[in-house]
């Protein structure tokens, strides 16, 4: 969590691009919520541009973001709203100021149905999540019932 | 919004063919619940044979769609079944009539967590998603409070 | 349903891999919730090195499943951890033992948004989906209202 899948058009990002939206979007969540680095996955798929319709036209200018978020659900309007904005903050570099249209939506799913290398995650903002944030990585812990 | 991502076998629709079902699909929207037909985004994704499995056989000849529903929420039963009705009429075309086994599903994401265009898209139904139904595009409005 | 998403580095798995690891998930969901065998769908997809990113860092190693759930929906604490459990034990050959990193999460979609073949699926665990699983297809039935 969370996972973003990015669609754009075949070439539309150099590996350095990818490299810093990437970062920028690790650096998100590690600034606004406190997540692990490692927490934050970001998968890039070119879509061939006969494959990819907006209004029923071929579009070659488009970036569309997927992402679901799991560790973190957002209960308010307010935080809502701010993480919108955050996401959006982050993206502007690589998609208006590119000349590129975009769009986003998040989907949030259910934490208890997630495992990352096979463990279940240690509860949001515990001492044992700090943890793997300090580690980057995650390590086996005690689980108190 | 919506969001349709469609699997299929290699080579298995020209870009004619994606052309014709993006159309359909979009005017599905735009008649059935007044949506801007740019909401309307379809991306295809051909799946190699050995990387698409069906009750663990390999599959080369299905077409397997999945949608992200964002803004509009469906909230009656009735409504339910007319909708994946009018999915399966839409596709009817381009699966059964061409000999693909098919599935379809639907999720519903939070309209709240979705931007286009950088911006906070209208309420639905209302004057200013009619203004950009019209325009056919974003344009940026004056949010009441 | 379920759906299943595997994205791997390139070159990751073999057909017979792919082969193996598709059938152990179909086997799990037939013996776990008697699903029909035809409802289980794996589709893998290879992302290029430079377009995968764990942590903001490229990650060449790296194995993330995402499932939708829509048949069946899990509704106690203890049926998520064993279904998590069931769904580690699957995958552990095919990560962990090859020294992959890897997540996983599972999304649960309306049961009433969902048509396979065109067919409204049966109720879970009814006498129509035991015909459906034994007949390994999906065959029209009387709906009774």
């Amino acid at each position: 969590m969370p996972y973003w899948k990015i669609l754009t058009p075949v070439g539309a990002y150099s590996d350095e691009d990818k490299q810093a939206l990437s970062d920028s979007i690790t650096d998100l969540y590690v600034d606004a919520v406190n997540l692990p680095r490692f927490y934050v996955v970001v998968a890039f798929e070119e879509v061939p541009a006969g494959s990819f319709y907006i209004g029923g036209k071929v579009h070659t200018n488009f970036v569309r973001v997927v992402i679901d978020h799991i560790a973190r659900q957002i209960d308010t309007p307010q935080l809502q709203e701010a993480c919108m904005d955050w996401i959006e903050m982050v993206l502007e570099p690589f998609v208006k100021e590119r000349g590129f249209d975009w769009e986003v939506h998040v989907d949030e799913t259910p934490i208890e149905l997630w495992r990352t290398q096979g463990l279940v995650p240690p509860e949001p903002y515990s001492e044992q999540e700090m943890q793997w944030a300090k580690d980057n990585k995650p390590t086996p812990y005690e689980v108190l019932v």
